[in-house]
């Protein structure tokens, strides 16, 4: 599992004491090839963090030899003084490792607005150098977490039975909160074996988070550090068709994506809401979005109450395709509203579990899409409201 | 004070036992001329209530005769047996007014998707008519009340010591969640005796609900049922100069809109968001807009916490002109944003305070807007996942 998984790479996670519990917060990844082929994707937060406009830079090559990784601070909205760390951060991750400063890509998560203690940061980063191995994955990806419980990581083949084409696929993810589509702050990475030029990866990255990392909308607090970023060493040898990648890689984004919903701040229940029968799937993404982000909607499952009157509500606020008197909502499949008026008895709805299923028939296309979030919960309030984040 | 302060208008509310506390639930207004001139806005939630369908129908031709409210049921996504119970309810108010009924205008407020129970309900209307009187005001704010902790009402001239051009507004409102541009719901009924055409109403009410109403934003959840009727007289016989009478109708609504905030399901801060030196209103407003539905801030300022990197956040997300490194912010008068980064210490902010002042310079022109909201609070997901509303 992780980002170590595939031939070809090395990581650490080590503590540097950017964190005050003295948990890992430094990790560096690191691909030797033979390739160095890469693609990422950022925010679209307009007060994008230093780190992800140094990245943006580093990428813009398609080439990647290392990625350098800290918790305990966002590194945003620190002006000049932020983009002289991370250019700082990735000078001295480059001469620990004997590569060009412009191949280190940066990714920083943790409280926005206060600026990175450097004198920590870079004895961190030189020991994690230190301790790079092809079993890394798994410190690596603690090293990233910030209000996350459990680390994050996937991998194709997901396990030793699965077929496998020959390559394999690694991933780490963080985020907790501000998910949508990343989190206070989502950060991940892929690494893959597979022989595959940066304008392909890049394609695969795309299609991929499009329909996961995109759909997750926890809180619908968009970051300004969301970055995932795609490795590929080409170690295997395998050239895999564009198509069956871009699958694989969206089996392992959706993986990660779900336990970041699972496991997002406060969170007592996750929320898978499909939409369907849209005329676009535009449509379909614009209706389950406006329900992911009604708090009224969100706070009536977390009290186990099926308030379709209060999803038909969002969905009214939307410009997609519909009749309001031909909707249909069920709800962990009892279908609770029909013509956009009552349907079967709201006692009949079980929200006890984890999983709450919400399916929206617009009635007008044959288009779907799903959204994943949580309910709006005590510890949601809490866990914002009592701590910087 | 109320809709019954201006000359031409009588009121009642009284208790048909559509609330199960027994508290008053059903409301008149009747408007006893010479003149019935009237407008109207509505939600523009297109899931919208069946009273919102009718009542836009009646008040098309400029002419509404009385005003019949509920409490205790939104009548919204109740189909087409809805629709005919608002209709019920409008001829049976007419025969007893002896009016027409398409001059009758109907409002409703409660949960959504369940039928009105028309044998308490038509019953309580016939009571309320017996007991119209030009001191029913107070009465009828209190029937309109859903989890408002107290009525709201608001009056032109504000006091009697207030300079006066020789007619009188009143208003009374309701709504205490749901709000955006309205409340769970958001329901206003405002009364004058000035001598106006509908058209001139119909321009100083769409005036003053865009700076008022439309700016109190308290959850993002915008309502099914969302309606504010102006009702005029011509009692007075007073022809106001149609500025100087918008401008007496914003101060109006305003106080209204500010009791709404002051009054939101379970708040425990007043946040005016204020965005200035933009390069439009709308940007101003969009900024607003999006820094009030951050639950991350908003759960921040009830952890008395100026996280003001949250702030950026949300900022970011808009399409505004801005340049991020030239944004200021400042907190109850602390500048702790300058520049896109670091200012003042975050410890000067003092937010023990009900009103919370987020003052947002975009640099980018001189255009600004005020958008006011409350902080996420336990109080908040408490009231809204206890109970269905």
């Amino acid at each position: 599992m992780s980002v170590t998984e595939p031939r070809g790479f090395r990581a650490a996670g080590v503590a540097a004491g950017l964190k005050s519990t003295g948990a890992r917060d430094v990790a560096v990844v690191v691909n030797d090839g033979p390739h160095r082929h890469a693609a990422a994707v950022f925010t679209s937060n307009r007060v994008a963090a230093a780190p992800v406009h140094w990245s943006r830079q580093v990428v813009s090559d398609g080439r990647v030899d290392a990625v350098v990784l800290n918790s305990g601070g966002a590194n945003a909205c620190t002006g000049p003084q932020g983009f002289q760390n991370t250019h700082q951060t990735a000078e001295f991750a480059a001469e620990a490792l004997g590569v060009s400063a412009t191949d280190v890509f940066v990714c920083s998560t943790g409280l926005i607005g206060e600026q990175l203690p450097m004198d920590k940061l870079l004895p961190g980063v030189r020991r994690a150098v230190d301790l790079l191995s092809d079993g890394g994955g798994r410190a690596a990806a603690e090293a990233i977490m910030t209000t996350d419980s459990v680390s994050k990581t996937a991998s194709y083949p997901a396990t030793q039975d699965d077929a496998s084409e020959g390559y394999t696929i690694g991933g780490m993810a963080k985020g907790a909160g501000m998910l949508a589509p990343g989190l206070a702050t989502m950060l991940v990475v892929l690494t893959t074996d597979a022989v595959l030029d940066p304008a392909v990866l890049d394609t695969a990255l795309r299609a991929a988070t499009r329909v996961t990392f995109d759909r997750a909308d926890s809180d619908g607090c968009m970051s300004t550090n969301d970055t995932v970023v795609l490795l590929a060493s080409g170690a295997s040898g395998v050239r895999p068709d564009p198509v069956q990648f871009a699958e694989a890689l969206t089996g392992v984004c959706a993986s990660l994506a779900h336990q970041l919903i699972e496991d997002a701040e406060g969170a007592s229940h996750t929320i898978a809401i499909r939409t369907f029968n849209a005329a676009t799937e535009d449509d379909a993404e614009m209706v389950g979005r406006a329900v992911a982000r009604s708090n009224l909607f969100k706070a009536a499952i977390f009290g186990a109450d099926p308030n379709w009157g209060r999803v038909l509500a969002a969905v009214g606020t939307t410009s997609a395709a519909f009749e309001p008197d031909r909707l249909d909502v069920a709800m962990n499949g009892v279908q609770i509203c029909r013509d956009g008026g009552i349907g079967e008895p709201r006692e009949l709805v079980d929200l006890t579990g984890r999983l709450v299923t919400v399916e929206i028939n617009l009635n007008a296309g044959s288009e779907a899409a799903t959204i994943w979030t949580n309910d709006l919960t005590h510890e949601y309030v809490h866990e914002n409201s009592a701590y910087s984040s």
